[in-house]
């Protein structure tokens, strides 16, 4: 179990390892996901500190803002900008069509805003994260209005679908609030969906303010092994 | 001019009390929009509050909320629901096809989660908020999240449509934050457009929480006149 955990924790860092050399000078506004991939990333701009001293940082989270600001950089407010031109995050599924669910850490939301409006989308994961169709191993998190816990709720057990209002497992009583001020309702997929519908019918939802389901959202996507990683590319 | 006004607040009223005459010992939890048309049918419940003591209310706006709470009724909390019996509220423009725009009070997130979720749907207007197609006289709201605003405001200009950031008229500097957190972009539609599709264009865009179009959302329009009212109804 702990050579398991050190294999994955290799692999993690190989896939950072890779991402980083895919940084150009070009990249002035980088934006930054949240995780525990992200973190080596993160990590490895500190050691090269003095490589982003003339480049601005964006967060997907108060925790990633935080930890690049502990390094010594810049962090713009995501209310100033239109664009940016290099996002690189994780993620907790991939499937082989290089979708992907997000949102295991609540911060899918501003995540999917950053990778929406970023020039190349880089995702690095670990081979754990891997699988044949979304939601073999997690739910897909939507992220919704407080006041629309349960309309929402009910509206996605009436597509047949198991949800569960996501709750804190310490540090707050209760319901998860995102940093974008959400509730989390978790919905299994217990059998396979036609995810974009399920995109589509879930946005098209009062209440809803996102999904962690990214269709069509990465441009890269670097799998961490232990001593390699495979790159799946946009075709 | 000032008959003018009084006209319009005739017609608001004929719509009110028209529209108060459809809520039936059935509907125990009612929703109520927000507005000045609604005013008018909340002060018509206060007239009636002995019908009332058995029911409970939904209100779709802090401002709905206390209102309905100084006449004495309950007020439940929105996060507690998952079904409305009936829903009753404004519009600030109706279409032929019974489509509206709303949100010119900044509440139509939360207006829309209730409407979506009522057995009956009643909106009351005055004549004047008749149009021969949405965005003739009102840009149509879109509420975006405040880390989402400028990113959200680039691709709507995008779309080839002009759109403001909505400012406050006093009381508070600045932009705009609506009850559910969000802040405004005003979208002027100055040719037609198919409003389904921006509908589905604007939802399926990262950062937005709603706009202000109600497409297939009523079942009954009450059209105030001053000494008349004409009834859109859902075929």
């Amino acid at each position: 179990m702990v050579n398991g955990l050190d294999e994955v924790e290799k692999a993690k860092l190989m896939a950072a390892k890779y991402a980083f050399r895919l940084i150009l000078p070009s990249h002035r506004i980088i934006g930054i996901g949240t995780g525990s991939t992200v973190e080596k990333f993160i990590q490895l701009l500190s050691e090269k500190r003095e490589l982003f001293h003339d480049r601005v940082f964006v967060a997907s989270s108060i925790d990633t803002a935080l930890k690049l600001r502990e390094h010594g950089f810049n962090v713009l407010s995501t209310t100033t900008i239109d664009k940016i031109d290099i996002y690189i995050d994780g993620a907790d599924e991939v499937d082989p069509e290089m979708n992907m669910i997000k949102g295991g850490g609540a911060a899918h939301v501003l995540e999917k805003i950053l990778a929406y409006n970023a020039g190349t989308r880089i995702f690095i994961v670990d081979y754990t994260k891997l699988v044949s169709r979304l939601g073999e191993k997690h739910p897909v998190p939507v992220e919704v209005l407080p006041e629309a816990l349960l309309f929402v709720h009910r509206k996605i057990m009436e597509l047949g679908l198991r949800a569960d209002i996501r709750r804190s497992r310490g540090g707050k009583y209760g319901v998860v609030i995102s940093d974008t001020g959400g509730a989390i309702i978790d919905v299994h997929l217990d059998k396979p969906v036609n995810a974009a519908e399920l995109e589509k019918a879930l946005c098209g939802t009062p209440g809803v303010i996102g999904t962690g389901f990214f269709i069509g959202l990465a441009d890269k996507i670097i799998v961490g092994h232990p001593d390699h990683v495979k790159i799946f590319e946009k075709p």
